[in-house]
């Protein structure tokens, strides 16, 4: 039986970053991922497989960097894990012992078995499986008419990109009043609804799936209230669970919501086992309530604290709470959220102050293939801190919600801000007389004062 | 005689928006902007006049914001300042009396009277007048053989707009070895050199103007060491200096540099003066010596402090010295940086540890109209604190060197980025498994450690 220092269960990337960080970190402990098929994918580009990618390979992503740090890669799929003995079975009846276990296992769809249809041939789902999403690319080649059930990123993105092929009718369901509601307040999700619907998306939001019918065992249509659509094809994009089966077998702690209890460095109440991304538990960077964030970057911000502390704690984590922060571009709009919103914050009764600025994203505004850019800030009605944030319009929103992220997470107040030094340039930002979020704070500063 | 609660001398960026802030903060204060002309320009639009644009009054800026909250504007220069009974004097005769006096006269070009020629007809500058560009724009139209002197941004980015038009042959002479090197580090440098050498400009670096030689009265070649170079314009580009006559003037105490002694918020030892943006001194952000920046964004950073705080502290400021934070395009490529690097922290003894990543700026990397994407970290190598940063590459370019701004403005260390939560989507940014930010933040730590 091999023995190794570090095991590690799922090559995504909160797996292989924590990988690579350790192995950087301690390059004489041997370390070994275990992935279940032999090629991963990079779990964001998943939508962009379906037309602009065209291709499911360009997504394709594995463990190469960690291999070439000395790492150690097999394709086999863990079966169980003896913690009091240290040891892991494999499908392939492999047997592993190790020294520190890592769960990575990742987070899988849920599956709405309270759907009468749920199970009929040709409804899919967005598994982060190479093997399951290069059948579906197949499926989905031939089906005309496709119903996405669910306007998180994931459906939204992925009815955008079907609509671009040619001969689909692309329709999609969400039963709250607009897409995007878990990520943006109740305004930019309408904006972002508006602009998806201005694609060849049919979007139905207020709407609910009740059941999906069908015909030989397949399906051949859906059923909305009291209205039935043709449907060769249901894709469910209704949220992830943890995927957390294996760690529940081995007798680790999970917590309400199915995921894996750790502490700030990602470590189990067993001393030599760890669970890093989406199969652990998050707690809401403001509340410090249990949270149910899953995002590749949250992953790898764990996995690089957990690779760097895996034999003891060296490098502070910097946050305890989770930052959601999205992004996402449709029909060549860029939307992206971090922290509180008006949505979130009724419901976990969060006060704030906002205010917003919209201008373009280069200058002079006579400038060509210049883009319009919104900056919304949300802080605290006491210190101003900053506690959330929005922007929307062109490319540069992705980059500017991270400088937006930062903020959040040192704290920074809207008084801070106004004297914020900045770079500008004509071809690649607003002018410095109306740096988005500069000006959104001032607004703030102005309804502080009244 | 009017009197007025504020008058501010000059309409750039520091003049309007000292004037906008402070309005806003005390709408029943008088205030009054005298400006020399009817339109002002956006300061580092003008390069782009000469080709982007095409057109002057597409880079034309004035102070309507601050007309629009009740401001007075008037076109007229001032011509003497009386501190003692508190009565500006202009040029038309008119006498303003005033409670609070603040001067954003800004800058002028460096004339190098030391260069034999140098006031020969059709030696031009980068004046930030609009009557002046509006000549020159006419003036350089069937001008062919133009040199620009001076590689640093202004310089550069006049030399590419210019060589885009037709039937022009432009040179651009640079003193040191390579453009740019006041802003960027020796290796960044080199590349925006070779950048801006593969445009139609025609760079010569390691070189000197020995010359201006004239016929008629009028530019006719130059002289580089033993090399002479025919010539139809000159476009002196070697840098800016306070305009501050009229301070000295009116006896206010002016730094070594010529620019104006203010405190934190802008003030001067006249009690009722202030000075804001290039005509009021800088000093260094890590060395907190005296320095020269020069920079819209740092202007209108300095008028927001001082338009919050006119009458009376209010808002602290959030920064002592500036951090210079520097953003260009050229050729398609973009560049920035802010604070340290290896060329300034030799001239200031300052120690550092740097790392870099190059990756691309979207994901999966075989997504097309994707852009390389490099950034480099400097940080301190006691504590780990970011001091400065470079970024190249695509447009993102431009704002994440903000988000490296607000991690020096903010003390952010290399171990509290490695666990940065950000954004990333396919269309927007890099990988989150490779967040060139936070994989530079890791190298440096990686060199940390050893």
């Amino acid at each position: 039986m091999t023995k190794y220092d570090v095991i590690i269960i799922g090559a995504g990337p909160a797996g292989i970053i924590t990988g690579v960080t350790a192995k950087k970190q301690n390059p004489k402990k041997s370390m070994l991922i275990l992935m279940e098929e032999p090629k991963g994918l990079v779990p964001c580009g998943i939508p962009y497989i379906f037309h602009k990618l065209n291709c499911v390979d360009d997504d394709a992503m594995g463990p190469k960097p960690f291999i070439g740090l000395g790492g150690d890669v097999k394709t086999d799929a863990v079966t169980d894990v003896n913690l009091e003995n240290k040891i892991v079975t494999t499908k392939s009846g492999e047997k592993y012992s190790f020294e520190k276990l890592v769960f990575a296992t990742g987070s899988t769809p849920v599956i709405p078995t309270f759907i009468k249809g749920y199970d009929l041939e040709n409804v899919f789902y967005i598994k982060k499986s190479y093997n399951y999403i290069s059948n579906l690319y197949e499926q989905l080649k031939d089906k005309k008419n496709i119903i996405v059930v669910g306007g998180g990123f994931i459906g939204a993105e992925v009815a955008e990109q079907l609509s671009l092929n040619e001969n689909k009718n692309v329709t999609l369901i969400e039963s709250e009043e607009n897409c995007f509601s878990k990520a943006f307040s109740s305004e930019l999700s309408k904006y972002a609804t508006e602009t998806l619907d201005k694609t060849g998306v049919k979007v139905l939001t207020s709407t609910r799936l009740n059941e999906v019918k069908g015909s030989n065992g397949k399906v051949s249509s859906v059923v909305l209230g009291n209205k039935e659509i043709e449907a060769d094809a249901v894709i469910m994009a209704i949220g992830y669970k943890p995927n957390t089966e294996l760690a529940k077998k081995a007798g680790l702690e999970l917590n309400k919501m199915g995921a894996i209890i750790t502490d700030n460095y990602e470590r189990t109440s067993v001393k030599c086992v760890c669970a890093v991304g989406d199969c652990s538990k998050t707690i809401g960077f403001l509340t410090g309530a249990m949270d149910y964030v899953m995002l590749a970057s949250t992953a790898t911000a764990e996995a690089r604290v957990l690779g760097n502390n895996l034999f003891g704690i060296k490098v502070k984590k910097n946050f305890v709470g989770t930052l959601a922060v999205f992004s996402t571009e449709i029909n060549n709009v860029a939307f992206a959220a971090a922290g509180v919103n008006d949505n979130n914050a009724s419901l976990a009764n969060i006060e704030y102050v906002s205010a917003e600025f919209v201008d373009v994203d280069r200058h002079p505004g006579t400038i060509d293939d210049s883009s319009s850019l919104g900056v919304k800030l949300y802080a605290s009605p006491v210190d101003g801190v900053i506690i959330g944030g929005e922007v929307w319009g062109g490319k540069s929103a992705g980059e500017i919600i991270n400088t937006i992220s930062l903020a959040i997470q040192k704290c920074v107040t809207v008084y801070e801000l106004i004297s914020l030094q900045v770079g500008t340039h004509p071809l690649l930002t607003t002018a410095p007389t109306k740096t988005a979020m500069i000006k959104a704070a001032e607004g703030i500063i102005g309804k502080l004062r009244k």
